[in-house]
């Protein structure tokens, strides 16, 4: 099946005056010629400029555009934080942007049902700010300060996955506007069960459909117990090897650690470097234990001990302190950037992989050798705890000899991380840059009934058109 | 939206044929007559009797039957054990029934990766007893011993699912055959990762979905490590309200209890007769906890004690013996035999919820409070630590008028429900008896968004075309 598209039309003046009337004239900003340029932030997004960025204060202005775009034959790209890092706002057919950081309430928090209510400018930062004396948090941290309903829309993960589940798990709800102006709410206009089987699950549909389905204006998403007590601790490895073969013991032995975490001896280097740090250069692991009580994560912590210490890892650190614990999850956090520091004027390259337990070790070691022999500068990092890595490669994009050499290692880890039965996209969806491994990963038929749906959604493909499908 | 139908052919000597040429003759079975009353088994269908039954042996033969049934119009409607009580196995438009329990093998377990991969003959005991050697467990367990696949169809939950989550969340993959025969691998051939944001989540979408996109011929699921210590309590209360609000509370503390299971005094009375017990006959919940060792189950079980001591629950009785545990399990799985046996010749009509946890104890105490106040003998039990429960009338269905006041005593409960946040299905899917309500609760456009799914993976709607959609 091909995605066949339509043939866009152009944005004219009659177009403008249809948007300045339903949202104002200083919501609709034309991007064309140097002040659009300006407006444009070429940091934030890739590729060309789009001939209009709009922002809607509300659910009903979103309709109103996207009933406008639809009618038009215009395409229509939603975006909020854009710390995305696979290139979703990107529209090379030109067409609209839509700014949603302005819808930027929290509607609702449900203390005594664990949940939440929040529009698209709300961060997962802002979020747990505002829970801090409800004693609940949203435990959902992909690096960056990404707004909950964009890590709805892409997918997202952290570092906290492995004991709280990703976004699939913890979307309820969302209020989705579709192609044609429809508002649809995936589990019943403000129905918050910890269940249903009515129909189809259109939420978990909806999470990780980036924009290509329809613009989430609200997600409802389930909130936790701040853990009482929390400890975290940091253990080096002389191998990769041997660190990935602790992590895969300890989630054989089902231990309920938080978080796992792996920097490879580069990127500890780079932490060191970029956030102040004084950590031993090798790989390493660093974990974060939940509990009720000291007792509880003692336990934890002490199986994880004698775990490791079976594949040559004693050394361990421990941080109570919670600022201590704070600093060293930032650097974690910003371990992308402490990476592309080490290089000037280069922008980052990564690929990232969710495994099966038993092919982790030995795919994360064989991706740090192949870069080792390779030549080229690239870090290995990763939410081992929850079975994912990335590579991340510094690159300048003016050198195409670079260009090519770091394309052709990626393929090559691709392509082996496909064959052990992974998937080459953990987190942030497949992207504009792993669009042609879609079909690899899925197959055809998995391929044709994703372009089905997506067709039967947004017939006439003004959604985001230049993600998710090769096929044109 | 309209979900408008194909003119369904009927099925004559040719299309037999066509079969018999894919299956051979001895799997093709031809329901008319006498013979066909006797191969129907009404005890286990419900509707009218369909023109043939098939029994295909690999997916191949699957693939070819859908193909078939497509070219030829003729509705299709799959199933396995047929212990679902909703009614999905009904064809009022005659067709084809394919019986899946031949394909009963155990494709594969990985017992580091923690998953397995079984076809639709397999049940959750049948699995429980293979994996015994290997320390690991499949938790998915509703009353009956339900096929992995049926439960990934209609997706289920049962006891455990407090702890361990639902088909939701532990199926990784799917192989559907689709209804032009094509074979769809919903998570990638072979892949099991722990997570992939690869294109639309399609396993979520088949989960639940109820032979109405395609047909489940495997399913790889999770698998848990079988906990070291496990223990079961018992506590009596004064009155439903306040055995629902210890259960709320439990929730609210967040403690990772394995089960929390509710009975009214009519089913515990029941369970008393039915399955032998000498339980004191008052609203009651049964616990189980899990852990790692004898000290994490104790402080998790000591924490609940103190909990439930504060809403009147004060009488505990501990179960440690494995038998003594396992009795209890089966007697409450029976709890729906046990409630229909206390009247002669009936069917059971039941409801089933599930609710925000604010909404839990109210909800489960009107429902008692309406019951007893209409007369009709009905009891509530319920999967209240997952915020769910089930209203079980004893109905006999010859008597017009008892079954109108049932009706409408469901009607208004269900309302009262969907008023206060719920769902209307918990598990099981909607079912025809309750395909009246979906509307109400997801929302005309979530309904035509299904519908539109549905029309573009079962363009003829040849798919277990009496599910689901009220709309025709």
């Amino acid at each position: 099946m091909i995605l066949s598209r339509c043939l866009y039309s152009k944005v004219n003046q009659l177009f403008i005056s249809q948007l300045e009337r339903v949202l104002g004239k200083e919501a609709v900003k034309v991007t064309t010629g140097e002040a659009g340029e300006n407006l444009y932030d070429r940091r934030r997004h890739i590729g060309r400029i789009p001939d209009v960025i709009v922002v809607p204060k509300d659910v009903g202005q979103v309709s109103a555009v996207l009933k406008t775009c639809n009618e038009g034959n215009i395409p229509v790209v939603p975006f909020s934080t854009t710390t995305g890092l696979d290139g979703f706002t990107s529209t090379p057919e030109g067409g609209v942007f839509v700014d949603l950081m302005s819808m930027d309430k929290i509607v609702e928090v449900n203390t005594s049902d664990f949940n939440c209510t929040v529009e698209p400018g709300v961060t997962h930062e802002a979020l747990n700010q505002h829970l801090h004396a409800t004693g609940l948090w949203f435990p959902g941290d992909p690096g960056a300060n990404a707004s909950i309903c964009g890590m709805a829309a892409t997918s997202a993960s952290g570092t906290n996955a492995t004991r709280y589940g990703t976004m699939v798990q913890n979307v309820l709800n969302l209020e989705v506007v579709l192609s044609n102006g429809d508002v649809l709410y995936t589990a019943g206009k403000g129905r918050r069960p910890r269940k249903s089987a009515a129909g189809y699950n259109l939420t978990k549909l909806f999470v990780g459909s980036k924009g290509t389905l329809g613009v989430i204006t609200q997600a409802a998403v389930r909130l936790y117990a701040r853990p009482a007590v929390c400890s975290v601790g940091i253990c080096p490895f002389q191998t990769v090897n041997k660190a990935i073969e602790a992590v895969v013991a300890t989630l054989q032995c089902s231990v309920p650690t938080a978080k796992i975490e792996f920097l490879d001896a580069i990127t500890v280097a780079a932490c060191n470097h970029y956030s102040k740090l004084t950590l031993v250069e090798s790989p390493t692991l660093f974990l974060e234990f939940h509990g009720n009580s000291e007792a509880e994560v003692a336990e934890q912590a002490s199986l994880v001990e004698e775990i490791f210490a079976s594949n040559d890892g004693r050394q361990f650190t421990w941080c109570h302190a919670p600022e201590e614990q704070k600093k060293i999850w930032a650097s974690l956090h910003s371990a992308y950037y402490a990476i592309l520091s080490q290089k000037n004027n280069v922008k980052g390259l990564r690929i990232h992989f969710s495994l099966p337990t038993s092919a982790l070790a030995k795919q994360v070691a064989e991706a740090r050798k192949d870069i080792d022999e390779s030549n080229i500068f690239g870090a290995v990092v990763g939410h081992v705890g929850d079975g994912r890595f990335h590579c991340i490669f510094p690159v300048d994009e003016s050198n195409e000899d670079e260009m090519k050499s770091v394309q052709k290692l990626s393929d090559r880890i691709v392509k082996r991380v496909l064959a052990s039965g992974g998937s080459c996209t953990d987190e942030h969806g497949i992207g504009i840059s792993k669009r042609k491994y879609l079909e690899n990963e899925c197959g055809e038929v998995a391929v044709n009934t994703m372009i089905a749906i997506k067709k039967a959604l947004d017939p006439k493909g003004i959604m985001n058109p230049n993600e998710l499908f090769a096929k044109n």
